[in-house]
């Protein structure tokens, strides 16, 4: 259940306010030259408190490598990386037990879990675990060197101009979310599958389990739902499958044709507002007036970006192993 | 890679002007009711000519049940329902064999199989696929029968009466696309995990699998990133979980939270227009003027609601069965 | 649960007095010239009714290709047989309903499905599904023409001499059980992983799906717990990795070492022995005297080479498929 | 590749000269008490240095629990578990590289990897990954406290008596293979399927995971094949399924009969003997008289019983729960 790939695969453990977060990346060819630096980049990009309206909490966020490494190289055995929680402040939390916040998750997995769920920062719930899959996304990128993935937020609260968009949130005390778009170039034509398969599908799967993701479109995307099929069909122009416009983008039947392939999502905004609220107090019984404790971000999306890059490589990464496009030793 | 679900699994074959198509659901528990005459309300709703801007193409879509069924019950075994395909007219698709019709998978999938694949009525790509995944639909749903699940179309060409919406088609001569909610009421809370089993995963893979879908929205979904968090953010007013709001759509850190479901899905407009199109000859290598011959929806979206709550419906059966909400044998 | 294989995957369904049994074969490359004709000669070795000690049921076991075939090629999408059942006698069955047949799934059928079980003939445990694998056998070999997989019966009723062995049983009158013995010769060096995915592994989880399988062993086996380590390791020539001898079965750490590889199957005698057995009758509670009815084999050790052939067919061409040996497009 | 078990699942990692091998269980119900202590009578059962016959090299093996736990509890969410390695003696293993080990999968590795195995100690190929797996399995264990699961060398070297095997392999300065025996007693009737996901498919393939184990067999096993069917069919004697004699092991179509479940693996002599060996030298082409430096058991068959426990518990564990038997909230 916490594992998704088919021959690159991941698996993700750990809790927020636990001893650590990891992951587990099976199936990564042999001989992939391989430092922890090489993480390093992607990782600094995903980390809190180095930009305005993100999260003061600062995790140095240095990757342990612990197996499936030798000599500077995979081995093409499992890789398993650790990253200790060392910046915690659990107490935060207790305060708030007799709240489960809204947004969250605290309601839903105390129900689900008997109560034994570990609650502290959202346990296994919590956005930190996506640190392991940043790391596995810089694994996979390394694999691809020939393809671009750049995903950047085109939109906060509902404004392009981002500084703008951030100043309605700071404004307002209140958090906010945004819109993310990621492209890839360089994709070989043949990816992906009719339906189950699907690029689609596949990706929209992983997107679908980043924390705060409430919405995925590829190319035209909800747009294409209001265009006629005249306007929105492409064109093909050459012989290499160039299109002339690229609604669909860059996947025809599930398959990728060879063109860019853009998709966006929606992020919702962070669960964890500063603004007051009122919600159900678990001990009385009653809803109650209450601020939320802690450290957050005022918009998840603006971390987001680099973990869609991340999800959008493993997947390539197990499409192109599968289609015999990657070597299973380097 | 034709197959999808975890204990309640369903394995799709067959191609458009085949002999037939069909399906194999596994994991289905012993001792359901079930005969033919259960699918065909279902079966009846997907099938074209029935309604304005749909394909006159029409078929029996008498489902044909090969194995899984014994004395009118299900046996816990494999059951493999054949669909027939009678009313083909490939001699149609022959001739617009030279140009890969723009928006279809006809060159990517000439790219991808080397030109081994039944391009006859789009093969293995076509949305006729879908008449068996509407028969185990229907089968999930009576496993479900205190659940309801129900998809309709809000929306055409941009218009929300629809009507109206079809009216743009026919006037422009050309295919449209379109929105369709789905709203699913009586789920247990507790049912995704958190990450990559998250109800949003889960169901979007297989939404994303419908052919023409290009965007999957849950709850409030996109117009969630032009939220502030305070205003996002689903008060909860009891002990039973019961929300003010329902901007999550029913689901909280991947999870059910017993609120209504809802999740929104934008359909292309059909590739195959009537307009006359611009695109490659593969014969010539040049780009030319043709029109698309064959029988097609001007609106797939108007078919695809039952579409949509049959892969709901196997989501949803798949959940209960691991969550142990539906038993083994009835 | 009715599927296997990871990238070339079967999916079996069907009863032995049911319509018909059938397979559905996911993952083929496209391009493979495939006509019905290319399976009969493997399907004609497993018929019953030409050999002596085997059942008097004549199927044709034509196979009928329903999907995944276009131009006398597959196309790389999903392709179901069906092989009709048209010899079957189910009243032979219904007579012997109240006693549950010893070494026969009856009992626990009934217990596990609630007796939604399709009975008759076995229903979904008759090894007359064998047919469909031995179908899909024989197209990975033919996907594999560079390798020689061949198994025989080399034990009957304890006899290296089969006819005699044979004998003991019809003058016996009762059945009698046998070994097999499969070597595969041209297997490249590098199939199979340590741990849960060593060919042992997914071998004999193939191989004790085929009904009546007891035992299974590699290269020396059981007699290698009899052996000292200098005189059970094989000794490497060459750089080719040519073993001096081959206790190993050509399987070291889980992985293919270029060398033949070898084992061994143990099948039980015939749970449908001809002789006077007493057991449970479920309607008056008490153990009586009973024979079997129906046609059955005296060993159906002679009719599963085929099928042993078959499955390790399918296990290796799946191997050769993840490590890219076998292209997706031939 | 390296994960196994359909809702409880392990994924195991690591090297035996790295700096730690591990494991992560996913699927384990929440609310079961859990502490390293409930994993370490297992663990030493395991570990080498206690008996005579088996390796001096000595780990502590204290579990180290990195995820999953609460408050003593499982949360319901990957639970991963390390294992440091500090009694390693690599420099034993830089010299004999020029000359693959006969017998373990120097070779085999080296070419499938390219080189860029981990070899020191056999590196992800040691048995030193069955600790993790015996964790694993003592939470197994734990979950099903009704069940009894039990392992035992019954014959080292072809002697029942095993103080005598051990005194051939201490005598002839050489490593002896030996047969374990595993019985389960307390199973629920409805285990298992027909075909693949039979329990001696499902058993089996973890068996054979078992580094050094070359045969498995259950009840009758390579016995059946000399056996009368009148002769070894398991008379049904009572309405709760007992049965007069076990020939079938508690196994009849794949399905658990509500008897004892047993089985037998042959385990072959460790392949690191003693012994001067002949074999080739990578660098110079030739083969050569050598002996094998490190620390090794002489009858590895003597630390597996607890390892066959361990993956019995996980298999039966994993159907438990596919059978409702047991409850995802404890």
């Amino acid at each position: 259940m916490n594992s998704f790939g088919r021959i690159f695969r991941i698996s993700i453990f750990g809790e927020s306010h636990g001893e650590c977060i990891g992951i587990t990346i099976d199936g990564c060819p042999a001989g992939l030259l391989l430092t922890p630096e090489d993480l390093l980049p992607d990782l600094e990009r995903r980390k809190g408190g180095k930009q305005k309206g993100t999260t003061p909490r600062q995790e140095e966020d240095l990757p342990i490598f612990k197996s499936g490494i030798f000599n500077g190289k995979t081995t093409g055995f499992p890789i398993t990386i650790l990253f200790e929680n060392k910046n915690t402040r659990s107490e935060d939390y207790n305060k708030q037990r007799s709240i489960p916040r809204p947004g969250h998750a605290d309601w839903v997995a105390h129900q689900k879990f008997g109560g034994n769920e570990d609650y502290r920062g959202g346990g296994h719930f919590s956005a930190r675990l996506t640190t392991g899959i940043v790391a596995a996304g810089a694994i996979a990128k390394k694999l691809m060197s020939d393809l671009t993935i750049q995903a950047e937020v085109t939109e906060i609260a509902g404004e392009k101009d981002l500084e703008k968009g951030l100043q309605r949130a700071i404004d307002a005390k209140d958090s906010v979310g945004g819109i993310i778009e990621c492209r890839v170039n360089g994709l070989p034509v043949g990816l992906g599958e009719p339906y189950f398969d699907s690029i689609e599908s596949v990706l929209s799967h992983i997107l679908f389990a980043i924390p705060a993701v409430k919405g995925v479109e590829f190319g035209a995307g909800f747009a294409a739902s209001k265009m006629f099929g005249s306007e929105h069909n492409d064109a093909i122009e050459n012989m290499e499958g160039k299109t002339r416009t690229n609604h669909a983008g860059g996947i025809v039947g599930g398959i990728s044709n060879g063109n860019e392939l853009i998709f966006r999502l929606a992020v919702k905004p962070t669960s964890s507002t500063p603004k007051e609220q009122n919600s159900l107090n678990w001990d009385t019984g009653n809803t109650e007036d209450f601020s939320i404790k802690g450290r957050h971000d005022l918009c998840v999306a603006l971390r987001a970006p680099v973990i869609v890059e991340a999800v959008t490589a493993l997947v390539l990464a197990d499409f192109m192993l599968l289609e015999q496009k990657i070597k299973r030793i380097l």
